[in-house]
């Protein structure tokens, strides 16, 4: 008899205000997960300096880039300063294919347009333990302006109203138990899709 | 702003061949997780010397049980040894409610009847890495009759084959990593069960 499957990859919607400390989750996840990968994202910006087609990016012309969006072939698209920007469908699931966790950090309006496609894919809000608390630290960067501060806070107040729609809510107070929420997400969705594989290898 | 949710209570049926490894895996669940509790099963089996009505089973006349039984109030029951054995929904829903985290040690035939329920119940079979493994480990015990062995892995064998309906499939290769695969599975359950009141509480 074979010996069980391997463990299935994953793509997982990861969204939260600035502030949230989505970014510290993720690199701490990182370090215990060698199977985290993120995803080429599709562009029509042209290459700076020192970045490399399809490792930074994919970059194509606006024609290319409207033709595969019209083909249906991004899971989500934007526009940030004139530019295009999209994620391929067919690039993460080929990586979630071969074992990867891929991570999507993306915004809540991202993260919409992927949860009307049938697309299998988990979405994770990542929450500050209170309003006051992600204040608290938007302040303590100390680099932004009184204004800024405030449109940060109300974006992030506009974006936590979406958390309800996630399937998770990881609220990030305690760094370390956040990522070990985060993992144990990770980890149980992974052999959620496991176990038809698991079970065809056990039962022949 | 009031503080998050605690972590949700979880209803979980735990099935696996003899020589899976179950208990094991429960004991070791166990002594990271205070949370867990164990239901206390109906039966009209007279209670034994030292036994405790309400603490080892509750212990009723078989007219009651007939009546809590065809009232729809059991998740799951059985005969053995012609007295009647049940697992009381209402009973195992207030455990959960109240933030345990409730593992429903049965067969695969009592799974089949939960699954009919609709009451959301997480479904994991524990599997052995194989089947020459589930022999092995049963011919280890070397207390039974070659009759008896195969008897069991016969019934093994048809019990494995009930996985498939299974959320999860846990693979009991090394206890530890096993061990850890459940508490991923519990601990995400459960967030995914906390969402909304971690959002309720957080956003108003």
């Amino acid at each position: 008899m074979p010996r069980p499957a391997p463990l299935s990859g994953l793509v997982l919607v990861l969204c939260g205000p600035s502030g949230a400390g989505k970014s510290t989750l993720i690199t701490r996840l990182e370090a215990q997960l060698p199977e985290l990968a993120f995803s080429v994202s599709y562009t029509t910006r042209p290459p700076r300096m020192g970045e490399v087609h399809g490792q930074d990016y994919a970059f194509v012309e606006p024609e290319e880039f409207t033709r595969r969006r019209d083909a249906g072939e991004f899971l989500e698209h934007a526009v940030v300063h004139g530019n295009l920007y999209g994620t391929h469908r067919g690039h993460v699931e080929g990586l979630a294919q071969g074992g990867a966790v891929v991570v999507l950090d993306i915004d809540v309006q991202g993260a919409r347009q992927v949860r009307e496609t049938d697309a299998d894919i988990v979405f994770v809000f990542v929450m500050p333990p209170s309003f006051e608390e992600l204040e608290r630290r938007l302040r303590s960067r100390a680099t932004d302006a009184e204004d800024v501060i405030l449109r940060r806070l109300g974006v992030a107040r506009s974006e936590m109203a979406d958390a309800p729609r996630f399937d998770y809510v990881v609220v990030n107070d305690d760094v370390a138990q956040a990522t070990s929420d985060l993992a144990a997400i990770v980890r149980a969705e992974r052999l959620k899709r496991t176990a038809p594989a698991t079970c065809a290898a056990l039962l022949g």
